[in-house]
């Protein structure tokens, strides 16, 4: 049962927290970036060459503001959303990001139990450091996010392992024909440590552990590789999506949905923010498929201006590793927990008991 | 007699004041800061979340500029305007603000008795920490602000008081089905001391005066709630709209004004600053009923600008609760009098010698 | 013969000038700083209340750009205006600031030699520190800014004073119906000191020197006593225009130009920048008198701004106090000197040989 | 060959550099204003007054956001463009800046070998510290920047020896009729060192070599003159064009490109910036002729921006000279190569494998 059927207290004493130190996302950001060692704070945090788009993410919700509605009843919240036939608790999902063992020893599976527990789904990347079935057996729902392989054996193997170990859908990144040039790694001199592997490409490639961070990603990726993803019988998702045209694209080559998104600022530097590229694309695609986005959503209010916006759901990615960093499984559940509390109640206070509620008409 | 008929001095010597560094509103907030405790400083003070509306509702008067007329006989300038059959002398109101205790102990008493000095309409919490019987027994012009309670009895028994008072007015707050989510409190852990109480909520509610606190709020309020409170004879002002439709259906449910407020962005983070919302909402009215607002007043020119695009009055919280710190009823009354003083003074300045001659075409 | 005759030099080397910490408007402002009591240093600087208009005044400008021409014959630049039938060297003046003996000595004096030496005209104010039959004395074009003194007899004795000094044209200041709430001076508690007076005002007033700081200005001023002062026979210029309304009002009552000024940000604080109101007074002229303008001009391109939005001519009134606080008569001229040299210049590199080449659309 | 045909690396690890704080364009600004002398830093950083231009050449790439296309086959990116009958490997020429020796004792022949074994094309200053004969012996293509001087003879006889040291194309400059005010300069007392000279000024008016830095520039320059540097048979590319009736008129008068720039914000301070300024040209222009720019470029994603708002090529100053002081001829390579790896990538990023891809609609 969710808290949205708590009766609403007179409020006169703040809520009880734990630790008062760590009550919004942020929080976990600072205490992450004590934790972390220099190579993996930068990995994490960093993005391409001036940062401008990881900042541009941010800034892009602090220029919109919400016009609430008053006096509907929302004595029940439900933020409720379905997405590809399933039905999600929250419009919210953990955006794929490499080497959770950099940021805690538990790595993809603490992160998996504490989305699980909470039903809410996450995209495991290639650059996992767990292997893919690993992961599986966690249960719950999840995605699994490919790059693709150079070698074609290796490529079809990736898939094939995903589609083996019970992943509900692939999420197809587009705007990593290469890496972007991510200067802080370069700064601090990053390497990923000898502990730190990436099972899954390893074992496409028929490698040994050790030698998949060498595994070269296509350099030649077309729309006939979202045709040929859509082969493998699972709903496929082209994440990295900005240009309206592009969905359309991804639409007509099969996507079953996209992903409005930047790589997090990580990839083209001077990139449109995810926000301000949602709204052309929601009216590109025009209800036919599901329109996710990440890219800077850090509060509830954040959440709530992109699905008013039109996004179907939002993901996050990094606070989850600040989560994990700070506290393993039980940090991610905190950070999702504050999200989710932070939504529901931005959701009451808008007058929005449920999502189909909220429309363009709520944000300026 | 009101400075208004002074006639201008050459004013090659400044003003001569008691204290130069009690000459604005600001100085009373930094003045107060120093004199409150941590936990009082933070209830006052903060906002939900990451106070984007606190500080959006200041600088959505900086966003603005006034375009002055001249030549225009401002030898005597009327503020005065008329309210629910009642004329004010000033186009100003306190807003209500819970515990007054917290800042003085003469508490809502000493507001009251400054407010009433000077003809201006206080609104009374339904949190306040004086007796609302008490309050009135100050005499002035006083509304009364209503939280509906959980209980039906409770609910009832309170309104029932506060008309029985002799309370001119009942100021429905419909921006709280919850609490927003205030982070300076949790930060700092503030508690409501313990010498402090709302007595209005035990007395209705039938608890001893300690139990006040624990009164549950309804967390179920719809627009059937105005009509029930209009069925009390007194005038019904809808307090917390944003949006236009908002305010015409309260107009409907026979809402007698309606006050554009985001409830200091106390509420929903990122919703949109009060003066942003006033000339949707002032056209939406169409000078049906009056439109008050409050958020981020500061200034005799932000009350200027925000009379010009539309409302009929403004209302101040935080700084009576500055005023009431620093130094009790004359610290509430000098904060009145610096703010009508510089209210005064731009009308004469911007050539508007009533509120009449103010319109939407004095601000850019 | 002006610098513009003067063959460009290869430029490798800059200029040689006498003191490297004193090459333009700011540099004089950064000194007078330390030169100027704090009293006199608070009523130069200061502006009404937050100082909004006096900091939007200067960031007007920065909102612009120039966009120039180029290949257009400059090698002789023309800055001259005719304006009330006499030709200006420069399209600029000094506008009226008070009390020039608290900056230095010489007072008036000083300044009227420095703009005589340069055929600028110098305005005036009726609260100069010095006589104005020994400012007129000096020579050299002169306007008088007149304040409508309560008393009838002294106005209209202050006025006559004026003409027969051979002031060639009264500036009629209307945006100071009441004085204009300056907090610096309450915070430092500027009090005039004895060794300044209003000789004008006691004149006209009939009393002794020292009391002409205590006589009052009319509080009640209207269009007739436009109508009123164009009765003396010299052309009357309506200084505190920012409404487009007005400046029509201005024409039809007998104005033979209007001053688009917010008295340098010293009356209503929150009023819209001179530049701002500039061009909305430039287009309801329509050409029939001289627009001038003053507010927030420090740079020969700012002077260009103006001019091509439609400004007849720029004024500057802080910086011309800088000077004079820096070095007497030599201070003011070489401020003027400085602030032409750099018009003549920006003038060349905008390709507008002359002030008719400029318009709007040099602008944006 | 080009970078371009390397397969993608699965990146987990960062590009490995020589100098990890030598790794963009701006960490060469700031090492080399650690190597020059205050007097060097000042003249080549400084711009015009409040140098307000020059903040804006780099602030208007700020206010732009690409807009990448994704799933293009970006395998092969050719970044190569024709100009004046040439194929260009990029995009990218090397502004005029003067004397070269300033910044490393080999000058602009260090910059000219840097640029020739990169195919890339430098416009060699008419202020360069090097004889222009001995900088066409370094081969590469090179163009010649002329300053029209005032004797007639020696500006024939200075186009002249260009010609004849088989420069292929001449840059006239056009926004220099009088040189800029630069204040840094005049601050720091910037004089050119005695071992700095302009040899080519100095041969062209038949001086000793010492006696160059007083040759008269000509400030009468008209359309003529273009017409005029046209007759010697080589194309002519009008430097300096920010209006658009500027570029049709240098079109007319035989121009075979033009450039638009504020000479790096040293000429007008406030002229608006460079890529603000490019749309409009570019529309005007339409396709006739080659539309180069310059003024801020520091990224690679800044040259995509310019090139997708319609620039042929854009230039980039002062980064050479940064280059130049930090390493002589391996920092003018190693700048050049930080800058090309960054456009390719960005084309790639943005899924525009050649320029002609490129569009206004990549940004907003």
């Amino acid at each position: 049962m969710s808290e949205s059927t708590r009766p609403a207290l007179a409020g006169f004493q703040p809520e009880r927290v734990e630790d008062p130190t760590l009550i919004n996302l942020q929080d976990y950001e600072f205490l992450a970036a004590e934790r972390l060692t220099p190579g993996a704070l930068a990995y994490y945090t960093g993005g391409a060459n001036d940062e401008r788009t990881v900042a541009d993410n941010r800034a892009a919700f602090g220029r919109r503001r919400i016009v609430p509605r008053v006096l509907r009843d929302v004595s029940h919240v439900d933020p409720s959303v379905e997405i590809l036939g399933r039905r999600w608790p929250w419009p919210i999902w953990i955006a794929p990001t490499a080497f959770h063992k950099l940021a805690h020893p538990d790595g993809e599976v603490a992160t998996a139990r504490a989305a699980a527990a909470r039903g809410i789904t996450m995209v495991l990347s290639t650059s996992a450091s767990t292997d893919l079935a690993e992961v599986a057996a966690v249960g719950g729902p999840r995605w699994f996010q490919v790059y693709l392989l150079a070698d074609p054996g290796a490529r079809l193997a990736h898939v094939e392992r995903a589609v083996a170990a019970g992943y509900e859908a692939l999420v197809l990144t587009v705007d990593l024909p290469r890496v972007g040039r991510r200067e802080r790694d370069i700064r601090v001199g990053f390497t990923v440590p000898p502990e730190v592997s990436v099972p899954n490409i390893a074992a496409a490639a028929g490698l040994p552990l050790a030698d998949g961070l060498n595994v070269a990603f296509a350099d030649h990726m077309t729309w006939d590789d979202v045709t040929w993803l859509a082969g493998f019988g699972l709903p496929v998702i082209v994440k990295g999506i900005l240009h309206p045209d592009d969905a359309r694209l991804a639409i007509e080559h099969g996507a079953s949905a996209v992903v409005v998104s930047n790589h997090g600022g990580r990839q083209l530097d001077a990139a449109i923010a995810s926000l301000d590229a949602l709204p052309a694309v929601v009216e590109a695609v025009d209800r036919r498929v599901a329109v996710l986005m990440d890219g800077g959503v850090r509060r509830g209010t954040d959440a709530l201006i992109a699905l008013a916006l039109g996004a179907t759901a939002v993901g996050i990615g990094r606070p989850v590793l600040w989560g994990l960093a700070v506290n393993g499984e039980a940090g991610v559940g905190h950070v999702l927990d504050l999200l989710t509390a932070e939504l529901e109640l931005a959701m009451a206070l808008a007058g929005a008991p449920s999502l189909t509620d909220l429309g363009a008409e709520y944000v300026i």
